[in-house]
């Protein structure tokens, strides 16, 4: 079975092998691939080297037994933007892969009953050994009550505090504050802004930061410029045809996402509103496509891949008790400035 | 540790307590939890019912050990499109739950060597039952052969055949014959074609659609608006410059996916030529980003949740011996029609 591997030909590579052509102890072989502390880079790159050399793998049923741990950790979503979501994947990958962990995805379309059974047995029944939840599913009181409630290790991406668990945030509010700064620059006072989805926090806290800069200013939001949207395209696009409808139509914007921002281009499109010239238009989060929209998308670059590095890192930290699995972080976003936004009309 | 399941405070509900309250046998129970085939629809709905009533979840561990299978697939893939990838984690993760299996992702980012040992690694150690390989990792002949000699459990999603395993193929070159012949009934005939990335079958398949279609209409390819992308939206920029720069340019351009006919598109926004009125544009796999852009694109969509659906269900099946496990399918595209494409300029 092993005529695949030329470097071993007949004969499986074993943990000593490994230490050998290393020279390092057999223990140190073993720590470097529980991907324990205080080994060092270079020999840990040393052993690497050995082990890809041999082919070696470490046994990985006898280390759970042992270990009476799954070394896979469940990923909870429920937001339906795929750049999002395999952003958060790819980040927690790669933290996991250092750790010798794997994840399984649990997406939520469940009722909030079956979700909270479903994600205690994956625990309980040995398949993971942790959850790190997503937003807007790490807001579920429920659920988080209930891993709670069992000490099922979990972290949340999250900008509300709920629970004890550590929760990685990102500074939402102070970002769309700078957005909205950025359009009073450019000399805009009829500003409109589109809310995302009621039930995700982010969508409160960028109005607020909108709200705030706004008064900062003295300007003054005209309620008839605010438009409730669902973070999708359509509910942008629909916005859109609402505001630039208006008999006094506000000269900027702001959708607080890019797939909303994009439908508000859209409407924009259709009526012959150029952008910029008569409109501003800019949105939140830096997805893929906003560069990809005509004109290019000014937008605030959320700093998702770091999220899921953070997230991760703090899970299997709290799942193997060492420091820093109970330490929660704020991160900031970045304005990306494109052609979408430009000076008020004269 | 029941206190959050009121309907079964202090005890845990047995296959006992299932069966008698759905009034079946426990083999019954037991058949519906292991998603075994002739349980009558009716019949499974009342266990489901009478399991979810009783707060009732079957012994994975247990399950496990007796079936000494992993309840669990890998999914393979290394191809960069969140829209994809998300679009196939979806189809399998809906077959998976039927069968109570759950998935674990596994994007392949190594090397070619450490791929093959990695993958059959975590067959070995029991982590997963088998592979579903999405495109283009499921055209790498190093991997399917380790997978074969090995009979480790596969399906792949690809155009091509290699090695034994049942294959879910997309017919491109017919949805792409299919797209040039509409670009034809519209009039053109100078039509610019832009490739797709060349590690990928379904470039080949897209270029052969397009000149079999130019061919059939006793069109000639023009080798000069033929160009080579890379499946992103900075090849297709890049090409549609190219293109459009050209003394005698042609009056449509046929980017073989959604990324690269955005390329194209902002190519032309920034040129001023109009679209459709003085250039035709389309792409190819209606990625969610097709009805976002402006003009809306034409394209060809693709029935990937379809494919992930039959993919998932043929390998469930493969490793549950079941009939239909070694049955490969063919699926088709349907042209959607949208603003980017109208009558060629007179």
């Amino acid at each position: 079975m092993n005529d695949l591997f030329p470097a071993n030909q007949g004969k499986k590579a074993t943990i000593d092998d490994v230490a050998a052509l290393a020279k390092v102890s057999i223990k140190t072989v073993s720590r470097v691939f529980n991907a324990e502390p205080n080994v060092r880079p270079t020999t840990r790159d040393r052993v690497m080297a050995a082990a890809r050399e041999l082919d070696y793998q470490p046994n990985l049923s006898a280390r759970r037994l042992a270990a009476k741990r799954a070394f896979v950790i469940g990923l909870l979503y429920d937001n339906p933007q795929s750049d999002y979501i395999i952003a958060i994947q790819e980040g927690a990958l790669q933290i996991c892969r250092q750790y010798g962990y794997h994840i399984l995805i649990h997406p939520c379309t469940e009722e909030p009953a079956g979700l909270v059974s479903e994600a205690v047995n994956l625990k309980s029944q040995g398949m993971v050994d942790g959850f790190l939840l997503s937003q807007p599913i790490s807001e579920n009181a429920a659920l988080i009550q209930a891993l709670e409630q069992r000490n099922i290790p979990h972290v949340r991406i999250s900008q509300r505090a709920l629970g004890g668990a550590p929760c990685i945030s990102v500074n939402d509010e102070e970002a769309a504050a700078r957005m909205t700064q950025h359009l009073i620059e450019l000399g805009h006072t009829r500003i409109g802004f589109v809310m995302g989805h009621p039930d995700h926090g982010s969508s409160h806290d960028r109005h607020d930061g909108f709200q705030r800069a706004m008064a900062a200013a003295g300007l003054t939001v005209n309620p008839d410029w605010v438009e409730q949207g669902l973070y999708n395209f359509e509910s942008g696009y629909s916005a859109g045809r609402r505001l630039l409808a208006a008999a006094l139509r506000p000269t900027a914007i702001f959708a607080c996402n890019d797939h909303m921002a994009m439908g508000v281009l859209t409407a924009a499109h259709e009526q012959g509103v150029t952008v910029p010239g008569q409109l501003s238009v800019c949105g939140f989060d830096d997805t893929p496509m906003a560069r990809y929209s005509w004109p290019p998308l000014t937008t605030s670059r959320q700093p998702i891949h770091q999220v899921a590095l953070l997230a991760a890192e703090v899970l299997l930290k709290r799942i193997r008790n060492e420091a820093g699995g109970d330490q929660s972080h704020l991160l900031h976003c970045e304005l990306v400035r494109r052609a979408s936004t430009g000076s008020a009309p004269g």
